[in-house]
């Protein structure tokens, strides 16, 4: 067995629109999605207002306890965008017009025979020192500055942001995991399970409870860095579940 | 014009099922909006894995800082709850088997004729001095301790407990909103917006890009917590738009 390389990640979803409700965040579940299937631990997700304080507090008190920070939304051209400035404020630098971001934006917008407006200049804005994440949707980059990305709220440009993203990250060794369906309540399985959980100590083993409104079951899921490993569990997952079945 | 009063409140959505992408999140969701109508300003939320270490850092930050923290999972009864002892922990005080929880939950296994099984007493587990909330759906309460409200993960029984919490919650004055769509883009509105945000700066003007696959319109929504005050705003923001379309 080989040593698993662990990589971890925050993400700080930030927006006025998600914590009134009126917006129900799609990017939480897909990053941590995609951030799973390429082998980084997405740890912890915060969710804060479009308010400079909460986003500097949140951002200054993740970027230095995991090795990835995601950020999602208050980017665009808008008054209440003003994610630009509070990663700016947050590592202590400058928010200026990116000259690079300046040129494409100036350049997609002469295409199209649009105006090049102070608004759509804000989206060109971004700390100094900080790189692009190219975005193939709506042009707009987002950014990364040290461990932090930056990017769009709206999911379409959110995914674009990640897919340009991702491939360049350091990543650490993929979790894997088999789900085992039991058509028991986890009352009934949990005592069983526990003992299944302390025999496999590398594995993660939770159970989730489902409930179609009158019963529940449970997908009972393993995981684990290495497949034989994994594998082991299942088989006394499996055992377990059919123990129940025969003393019913 | 009367004083308004302000009632915050964060939200912990805890498990590891959030960070792997496993199961999207319904409950965030669904709490910002029954918040934003009973007058309570979700302000934060975070979601951390069924680790002890990260519940109680999580629950101690926001508890201080917020008036109402709400949780959702980790209550059932496997060992991958750990909930009620995280809580118990931040809290300094001792995780029990509530009694009245123990014959609520007891009644109704003897009812269905099932057995009580050590899995199942562990949902009756809570830090002494909680209060229940109640659960229609599936009889384990949730507790409350001071301002924290612990709730189940499944969303039916999450939207039941919280049925029966909100009424007995400190409310304040509800934030009133309303919608303006924008044909045009950000880019377009972004200049003339700001203005009107700070010609009425007692309302919160938020600007939400919608992207159909080959356009970007816009929602404007308008807050505030006066009627009159949101009346105002909005009547410029219609103007404003009005004002774009003649110019072009």
């Amino acid at each position: 067995m080989t040593t698993a390389r662990i990589v971890t990640a925050a993400m700080l979803a930030i927006g006025d629109e998600l914590l009134s409700g009126r917006t129900k965040d799609k990017n939480i579940g897909h990053l941590a999605e995609m951030l799973t299937m390429v082998g980084i631990d997405l740890r912890e997700v915060r969710i804060v207002a479009d308010d400079e304080e909460a986003i500097v507090d949140a951002v200054n008190g993740l970027r230095g306890r995991y090795d990835h920070v995601f950020t999602s939304g208050g980017i665009g051209p808008t008054h209440d965008d003003i994610t630009a400035d509070a990663i700016s404020r947050a590592f202590g630098v400058e928010c200026v017009h990116d000259p690079e971001a300046m040129a494409l934006l100036g350049a997609m917008y002469e295409r199209r025979g649009m105006e090049f407006t102070d608004a759509r200049r804000r989206m060109a804005r971004m700390p100094v020192g900080a790189t692009h994440i190219s975005n193939p949707v709506s042009t707009a980059p987002g950014f990364r500055i040290a461990n932090v990305y930056v990017m769009a709220g709206v999911p379409q440009v959110f995914q674009a942001m990640l897919d340009s993203l991702l491939p360049s990250l350091q990543t650490g060794t993929p979790v894997l995991s088999r789900t085992v369906r039991s058509p028991y309540g986890e009352g009934e399985i949990g005592g069983p399970l526990t003992e299944v959980q302390k025999k496999h100590p590398e594995t993660s083993i939770g159970s989730y409870p489902k409930f179609d409104g009158k019963n529940f079951s449970t997908d009972i899921v393993i995981r684990a860095r290495d497949a034989a490993v994994l594998a082991a569990a299942e088989v006394d997952v499996m055992a377990m579940i059919e123990a129940i079945a025969r003393s019913r």
